[in-house]
């Protein structure tokens, strides 16, 4: 290597420009990269380049995740390898800290080991994982998912992206693998998953602190409630003798976040409602909505979903409002691993910064890794909780101080996890 | 005149086949016919054939009302008339009973007088006023507003269709006023209104009574409401950090709705409500909604408007989500006439028949008359107080019984108000 790398933020400014549309004076609208895209094939080239450039080894493997490994001592052959990572993909309009920060940090510790000349017990591999976001193919966390044996490659590869487009075909196309660069048919456990990422809430912000260790990957239910009461003329029919299936659905909405309020370290939300009619001057007959209740705390989930049954009961026997509840999708908690967690805190305490524990509302690659082998992850704040938006921001100190503690904290993993 | 006319059931049935459709085994979809329509020009025929038949005068005004007038005694050239009528037009997919109801019994008063031999002090006229629904023309009582001076002719003749045909045309076009029947410029005022209708409600069925006298047209307020919070990450905000607009949104239903439940004999509905972004993940960052209240007490509606602005501000006190309130509609609660009402109960009694004080919810002409007249109004039951759907039904022996005390009534009120 000649000089030092350039610096996580330079590498994410550059990043932040391929897939960029609706650019103003000084701000983008939001950044498309989708998996298999042209812009995603694009920052995958560009992790490839600044790899290659570090003469690190590149890999890529059937799911669309990319390797770049840096050989621990000699004679590392049988020891399973340090994994260090995020994803390259985005949503559409999403921003530039989302996923590749991680893989943009990964890639700083393995070069500032180089730089350092620092010899690891343990091969590290800075890893992009392939379609994080469900961007394209309808499936999150897809590389993740493929690598940890959650999903079956086969079934992977039978997916069908919203366009029509085979996985197949997209990841055997023009944007696809890269051509040149190794490919890998298995996908070897590692000895433990590290991931660095911004926080997407305001809970760092909120409390004025620089890192957060995180607990647990929150656990979600989806729930999808039809009511049914009775339409009705808005100006002959009393309230006596009505079943306003809007109502009923204010009351659930309202019990569900009082319960979430009251129990703490959870989440409910109704982000979609619709009425039928929908008519000013019609007691509503119909409505639909759908539930989402998040918690590192499968207890309080399942509290949650109690209360969002007990509310529709009493729905129809105070209301005579029919209600479905429908599951759409049921993810338990993953907590991250307890010594490495340790192990996290202890090493920002010995550089002398400070982190509090926090959740993770969203899921993350960390979450699929976390079955296979040890895994943690590492927060820093996002400014305004704000995330999936083209403005998300963090500040390029805390984006330093992050990458910096990634590094410290691998050193800390492979001194740890060595016979 | 040979013969006794046809019942009332058997001339609703005939106007029910006209603008009828998606008609299966015994049932109908529902009745269409907008104003100047064809379906609604067949309809004007069918009364004038009656009418005709009957050897009535008729006439028509350049609103579109129709008229069939009996002479009341030798020497009435100077005496007002006494109006009974309602409305040929219908909703799209209404029934065969709201407004053609009152239309076919108000000719059968006149029939029957006639049938009889009965002299009257008052000339009597029975009036088909055009366009009650604001079907076709974006006016409500357009044709019984006009007459009554609420809306100036030369305003009305500027309306346009949703079909972009102007009042004008349609009134002077093949659809509109019917060739051969005399027109008359003036709109005279009558002595007395009189509107027979279905209840459209469920009071009558629920308290087991076959009459109702209406006691006032309730009063009308209408508002959209729109509430800004902030949108959020359904998984990473934490419940404390959230303007969650639809919450607020249920809150402001669930108040409006208690306090209308509380003070009785009034009636709020928030019948339409959209959620921005409207996304399962996604913490609703706006919510627009309508609200109507109605009661015949304006004291109630005042106190439902106080309630809605109460509760806007308490959700920007306690949750940061913002609400503008925009007035759509406002209209006074429009009692009936106390003399009236008192006769109208005294000839039921008289024949050994019951009814009871009822509101009227909806909208009718009598409101109109009511600002230039004496008006009263009588309501039959209405199945399931099911109206403007195509399964709108009262009893054969309801309907009759209905025009027999209208035609009591009017004789009453023609004694009542002779000098």
């Amino acid at each position: 290597m000649t000089g030092a790398p350039p610096s996580v933020v330079e590498r994410l400014a550059e990043l932040a420009a391929i897939g960029a549309f609706g650019a103003t004076a000084g701000a983008i609208a939001g950044i498309a990269r989708p998996l298999f895209s042209e812009a995603e094939c694009e920052a995958r080239k560009r992790f490839a380049t600044w790899a290659s450039a570090a003469r690190f080894a590149l890999v890529q493997d059937p799911a669309g995740n990319m390797f770049a490994r840096r050989p621990g001592r000699a004679g590392d052959a049988g020891v399973a390898p340090i994994l260090i990572g995020s994803h390259l993909d985005t949503v559409h309009g999403g921003g530039a800290y989302d996923g590749a920060y991680g893989v943009v940090a990964a890639l700083a510790v393995l070069e500032a080991l180089d730089a350092a000349g620092t010899e690891t017990v343990h091969p590290f591999e800075a890893v992009a994982w392939a379609g994080e976001e469900g961007s394209r193919f309808p499936l999150g966390c897809l590389g993740s998912g493929t690598y940890a044996g959650l999903s079956p490659l086969t079934d992977v590869e039978r997916l069908v992206a919203a366009d029509g487009e085979r996985f197949t075909d997209a990841r055997d196309g023009p944007f696809g693998l890269l051509p040149g660069v190794e490919r890998r048919a298995t996908f070897p456990v590692p000895a433990a998953y590290l991931e660095l990422h911004i926080e997407q809430g305001p809970l760092l912000e909120t409390a004025r602190e620089l890192l957060g260790v995180v607990t647990a990957i929150a656990g979600a239910r989806r729930f999808r409630v039809e009511l049914t009461g009775e339409r009705g003329h808005a100006g002959t029919l009393p309230m006596a003798s009505r079943k306003d299936a809007l109502c009923a659905a204010a009351e659930i909405v309202l019990a569900l976040e009082t319960t979430a309020r009251e129990l703490g370290e959870c989440v409910a939300t109704v982000g979609y409602l619709e009425v039928d009619p929908n008519e000013t001057n019609v007691v509503p007959g119909r409505v639909t909505f759908r539930v989402d209740v998040r918690s590192v705390d499968d207890a309080r989930t399942d509290r949650l979903e109690r209360v969002l049954h007990d509310a529709c009961v009493r729905s129809y026997r105070e209301r005579g409002v029919a209600a479905a509840i429908v599951p759409l999708e049921r993810r338990a908690a993953v907590p991250m691993d307890a010594g490495l967690r340790a192990l996290l805190h202890a090493t920002i305490a010995d550089s002398g910064e400070r982190a509090i524990d926090v959740p993770s509302g969203a899921g993350h690659d960390a979450m699929c890794l976390a079955t296979i082998a040890p895994t943690a992850m590492l927060f820093v704040p996002s400014a305004g909780g704000r995330s999936h938006v083209g403005d998300e921001y963090t500040e390029p100190r805390d984006l330093e101080r992050g990458a910096d503690m990634l590094l410290r904290a691998a050193l800390a993993v492979d001194r740890a996890l060595s016979p």
